[in-house]
């Protein structure tokens, strides 16, 4: 094992880099005696020398450009922490495996939308291409993935992707408060971004989503093929139906084998109580491989922050010190093989259905038909209340049925006079 | 990457074995992809080539001898599933390492008592000696401490590392029976040995624990450091009373950085039951990693059986088809240095007591003073009922105290006359 010190560019010194560089500082004796040679940070890039970051930056060559810095004969990993999907990181990240240089990136943004291109050349060239930081910031999950658990065939891959989207849905629980209330203060703690639509939307969770789906099922990413819905339409009394019926409600990300195809969604979910799944709070993230060998294998840390993010980023970084080159989806960038998406309308599963009907006589009755019709059969049925001839929540656990179907269904419901408004619906995840 | 099939022996072909034949056969194609390379068994070794074991056999060399196999030109790995500290388990593994085989090994065991030696020589030759699957079955927890994690300095690692015991110890809660009764029940269902005496007396939990300690903080495999005290004293009293305080009862190992050094001990802990550790029932093992940067990471699975345990054999066998090599504990073995050991009379805590005493004026006050005088505050304090002039229970429940002034105090307190049995004690982890 060469003894030469392992030299790092660090592009980005927001609090991921930052973090970065206090740890290789901190830990550089430990990161030797683990690597069996020294790793040192060589050069930084960020786009303001003066600000005050609170770090000695002296010692590091500066870059106003990461791009120069990607190129630079000073470094041997490029470690990208701009962040954006376009723009300087991947021009950037691109030079870098142009100059033949390692990579190792935080930007789950850039990997779910040209992770497949930059691996086929990263492969090419000889480089390695690490993005362990990119999902739930803490937790080893793409080398668990990749290499510890590769002996499986996945059947079902699913976390809890994105750490605002769960203090949002675990405060809402906790204090019985709806979505806006809840976003506020989450903003206020600076668990949620001023424009929170790329969290709450679902975008982060998808981007993560995609980049595990590729990992497990050995395909391109393709992140067009998830089926995303946010979390703004969770409303305060869901969650309070979820609990009475023993469900949490969490967001999380899917990808599962089915006879359709893969599935891949993002999407409110409500799982079972006593499911490891539901006792993940706050900000804190989960991952659930399944396979045949495995059953299932739970993972669950912090999805972001500083520190957490930052060990992610040594990961990577110490599998470079040692010499480890790996396959970055898995198999071969140039193997990675289309699989067949599988559409909403092929999904089957149970569904929570929360009506809001004119409390009267025979509505019931047509509901039911209607399902019965569709070959929809209720699991139970809970009505709150009583209130002649005003409007009623009913609601409705449907068994396993087609997600079309259940459509359908809603549609015929919907129209019925006595239906007040439109059915909401949560899928029931089995896990 | 070389297209050269990676050639497997594997010696032993009980469960374990089996699981990994099957295995190979039939992912054949997904390790192909995900390692560049085919893996293949060549050859198995086992006491008896007779036995019906529901595997075609046919299409290996065939060894009575293990050592023998390990020699074999026609292998590049010795897979190592004999079990056993010493014996043949223990000569294989030497004799594979001589003749320059790569190993990976389930034995929990041999790597507890000799896995320094082994990984020295191994180092030496330029072999890989793996053991993914001795700890905590399909959990990829070895190289998550080793790799993934290894930015960081590990402050605790802990967790449910045998089945048996957690087995017994859930049930013992969900049906309030005894230890006995529950012991016989899991010795039916084969979730326990006919002597059950190495999984729960703690030596099966220790032997992990001592290899995580290793992995964990740099240091040489320690086993005789560890304190080890099994669950055959958990009583189904203690139980009711943790859960009437908001506990479970779990047997943990628990490797922790002190002041005076590395603890390392397992026994029975009260976990509070919002802690994630608490809700791992059944078989399930889980492992957490502490750190300054990670804070905590957890990771839940099965322990053991065909499946999860082929699964963490894979992946240390497909570690080596790509061709990563990894040092053994972290850092390289010759690097490994002692550690401090801490002893149990320096370990710090709270601490639930539970006296059985006359019930009669006077007594409390009697305890208190003693308790007082040591330094020791109650949290709080738990009759249940009265009964005049007879044994009671009164549970106690310390704030952090010295176990050194705890067992001087419990001394003082067996000796007044209304206390009618030694004092039972189980150690509070705080998660």
């Amino acid at each position: 094992m060469s003894v030469s010190p392992l030299r790092l560019g660090i592009a980005g010194l927001g609090t991921v880099g930052g973090g970065v560089v206090r740890l290789v500082s901190e830990q550089s004796d430990l990161l030797q005696a683990r690597c069996g040679r020294p790793i040192q940070v060589a050069a930084v890039s960020a786009l303001d020398q003066n600000k005050d970051r609170g770090l000695d930056l002296s010692a590091f060559d500066w870059h106003d450009d990461p791009v120069v810095m990607a190129g630079s004969d000073a470094i041997d990993v490029f470690v990208e922490l701009i962040g954006g999907e376009d723009g300087p990181a991947k021009v950037a990240v691109e030079a870098a495996i142009a100059a033949g240089k390692n990579v190792v990136t935080a930007n789950k943004a850039l990997i779910a939308h040209h992770g497949t291109a930059l691996a086929i050349e990263a492969e090419r060239r000889g480089v390695t291409l690490n993005f362990e930081a990119a999902i739930a910031g803490g937790i080893p999950i793409v080398k668990a993935i990749r290499e510890g658990l590769a002996g499986n065939n996945f059947t079902r891959v699913y976390g809890i992707l994105n750490g605002t989207c769960n203090y949002i849905l675990s405060a809402m629980r906790d204090s019985s408060r709806d979505f806006a209330d809840v976003l506020n203060e989450a903003q206020e703690l600076g668990y949620a971004e001023a424009d929170p639509a790329f969290d709450v939307d679902g975008v982060d969770a998808a981007h993560k989503l995609a980049i595990l789906t590729s990992l497990a099922f050995g395909c391109p990413v393709n992140l067009e093929a998830v089926h995303i819905e946010g979390i703004r339409q969770v409303s305060a009394i869901d969650i309070e139906f979820a609990t009475e019926l023993g469900y949490h409600i969490k967001l999380l990300g899917i990808a599962r084998l089915t006879d359709h195809g893969v599935e891949q969604r993002v999407h409110p979910c409500m799982v079972a109580e006593e499911s490891a799944i539901a006792s993940v709070g706050g900000v804190f993230n989960a991952v659930v491989a399944e396979g045949e060998y495995i059953d299932k294998v739970v993972f669950e840390g912090r999805g972001a922050g500083e520190g957490p993010t930052a060990s992610a980023v040594m990961g990577d970084v110490i599998d470079v010190a040692r010499g480890n080159r790996l396959p970055t989806f898995s198999i071969a960038a140039d193997s990675l093989r289309p699989i067949q998406s599988a559409t909403m309308d092929h999904h089957v599963g149970p569904y929570y259905v929360r009506l809001t009907v004119i409390d009267q006589p025979g509505v019931i009755a047509d509901i039911s038909a209607i399902l019965r019709d569709r070959n929809i059969s209720i699991g139970s049925m809970l009505q709150r209340g009583r209130d002649p001839g005003e409007p009623v929540p009913v609601v409705l656990i449907t068994h396993e049925c087609k997600e079309k179907a259940l459509t359908k269904a809603m549609e015929q419901i919907s129209a019925l006079k006595a239906v007040a408004e439109e059915p909401k619906i949560i899928r029931i995840e089995a896990l």
